[in-house]
C-alpha cells in the first residue's frame, strides 16, 4: 500500500468539492487554478462546469496548468419513460464521451439513473428491474462508441438510498455482473468507480474488490459517512470526520494494483462549501496524508 | 397472491405509526383502543411504549381487545465497546424476549445495530466488520434463550443508510447467511423480518426471498419509499404516495408460503405524525386494499 503520508502526488480533486466557495458558486477555472497553485496534480470535473466555462478554454487550461483528470463526471442517466427519452440519453453520453477525450481524462464516470421522472418527485413507474434493464442497454450501446474514442467507461456504484432517483445500480457485485456481460474479455474499456461512500456499508465489498482486479479498477473516490447525516445528498464529510476506515478499504484497492489517483469528492451545502475554498483544498491535503 | 382489496383482515399496525397524533405522544393503550375500535387484529408495539403504559396493563389489554401481536419491536443492538457493554445488550435482549412471550407475540424482531456510539455521534470505532461479528455472537447467544421462550427472532436487514448508527445487517442475503450459519436446520426459531422500505432497492431481493423460503420469513412490513426523501429515518410515506411497488413484493413473499400480517410502519415526523390518528388509520386501511 502506497505511503500517501509525505506528499499529496496521488490526490486528485473532483471539482463538486469546490463548487462553491464561501457559499457563492466558483467558476470551473478559479478552481482549477487554485488546485495547480498547490501542487495538485489531477482534477475531475464535472459537465455542467465545463459547460459554463466552455470545453476548449477548460481544454486549454488544464493542459496549460498540466493537470490531469482521474475522471470525467459524468455519463449515464440512461433511463427514460419512451424512446425519445432514451435517444437523449444516448446523445447526450456520446457527446460526454466526446468531452472526456478532449480533456484526456482518465475515464468517464457513468452514474446510472434509476426510475425515470423520480429525480423531479414524479417517478413514470416504479418498475426498478425495468430501469435496470435500459441500464445494460444504455451501457451495452455506449460501449462500442467509447471503444472507438478508447475512453474507458466507469460505472459508478450509488449508494441504495440513491436507487431511485440517480442510480439503479447500487452495488459492486451488480456493476461487476454487467461488465462480466458487457465485457467479458476484460478489455480495460468497461470498469467501475468505487466511491467509498457508496459502498463502505456493503458486507461484500472486499470480495467484490477482489474480483473487479485491477483491469475493472479505474478510480478510487473519497470523502466520509457522517454520524448523523443530516442530508441524503449534500452532507459528505471530510476524510477522517466520519466512520469510513477508508485505509482499509484503500488497501484492498492498492492490493489489486490499483495505483491512480484517490480523487475527493464532497458536497456539503452546510459546511464545506460554505468555507473558503483555500482552506477546503488545504484541508483535503492534510487529511489525504492523515486519513486515507 | 391473497386479495386485499375487500377487507383489512390481514393489515398489522406497528404502533411507531401512531407514536404521535397531531404532533403529540399518544400512549399507546389508546392506540390499541384506537386500532380495535377500526376492525383492526393485529398491532406490533415498540417496547419503550410498552414500557411506558406497563408491561402487565398491556398485556391485559391486548388479551381483552382481542389483538394479536404480529411482532414485537425490538431486540438487537448487539454491538458494544466493551464487556460490560455486551453483557448489559444481552440481559436486555432477553428481557426482550420474555416480555414479547407475554405479550404473545409472533416474534421478536432483531435490529442489529451499528458501530458502538454511533447513534450519539461518536463512534468507538470504524471496524464495521467487528460490529458484525458481535451481532453474530449475540443472536447465537440469544437464539438458545430465545428458544426456550419459544419465542421466534426475526432479524431484521436495515438500509445500508443505517449501517453506522442502526445495523449493520443490512441486505437479506446477509441476514439469510447468519440464519444459515445459527440454524443451519431451518427449525423455525430465527427468520428475517423483511420491510419493504430496507430492501426494495436489492437487486438480489426476489432471489434471496425465495432464498428464505416459508421457515424464515417471519415478518412483512410495509411502507414506501418518498421522492425526494428529506430525513434518513422519519419521512417515510404511506404506501402509494412513493416508488415502491409493494404488490410486486409481497406477490414474492407469498409465493414463498407467507400468510401472515402486512405490518404498517411509518416514521414521519413532517407529515404522519402530524395529522389526527384516526385519519392515519382510516388511510392505512385504505391503502392496505389500494397499494398493498
Amino acid at each position: 500500500m502506497r505511503d500517501f503520508s509525505q506528499d499529496h502526488r496521488w490526490l486528485s480533486i473532483n471539482t463538486a468539492t469546490l463548487r462553491k466557495s464561501r457559499g457563492e458558486d466558483l467558476p470551473l477555472p478559479e478552481i482549477l487554478d487554485a488546485c495547480a497553485r498547490l501542487g495538485i496534480r489531477a482534477v475531475s470535473p464535472w459537465r455542467d462546469q465545463v459547460s459554463a466555462a466552455g470545453l476548449s478554454n477548460v481544454s486549454k487550461q488544464v493542459r496549460s496548468l498540466g493537470l490531469e483528470l482521474s475522471g470525467y463526471c459524468r455519463g449515464g442517466m440512461f433511463p427514460a419513460a419512451g424512446a425519445a427519452g432514451l435517444k437523449a440519453a444516448r446523445d447526450d453520453n456520446r457527446r460526454a464521451v466526446d468531452e472526456a477525450a478532449e480533456l484526456r481524462a482518465a475515464c468517464l464516470v457513468l452514474v446510472a439513473g434509476g426510475l425515470p421522472g423520480a429525480l423531479q418527485g414524479k417517478a413514470a413507474h416504479k418498475d426498478i428491474a425495468l430501469s435496470r434493464s435500459q441500464v445494460r442497454d444504455g451501457i451495452a450501446e455506449l460501449l462500442d462508441y467509447a471503444k472507438q474514442a478508447r475512453m474507458p467507461l466507469a460505472i459508478e456504484p450509488l449508494h441504495p438510498m440513491y436507487a431511485a432517483d440517480r442510480a439503479c445500480v447500487n452495488t459492486m457485485e451488480q456493476a461487476l455482473d454487467l461488465c462480466d456481460e458487457l465485457d467479458p474479455k476484460r478489455s480495460g474499456a468497461l470498469g467501475l468507480a468505487v466511491d467509498v461512500y457508496h459502498v463502505w456499508w456493503d458486507p461484500k465489498l472486499q470480495q467484490q474488490i477482489e474480483r473487479a482486479g485491477q483491469d475493472r479498477l479505474l478510480a478510487f473516490h473519497v470523502c466520509d459517512w457522517l454520524t448523523p447525516t443530516t442530508d441524503l445528498l449534500n452532507d459528505r464529510g471530510m476524510m477522517g470526520d466520519g466512520v469510513i476506515d477508508i485505509p482499509r478499504i484503500r488497501g484492498w484497492i492498492e492490493a489489486q494494483g490499483f495505483a491512480g489517483y484517490s480523487e475527493v469528492e464532497i458536497f456539503s451545502t452546510g459546511s464545506w462549501w460554505k468555507k473558503p475554498h483555500e482552506q477546503v483544498l488545504e484541508t483535503c491535503i492534510a487529511r489525504h496524508k492523515s486519513a486515507v
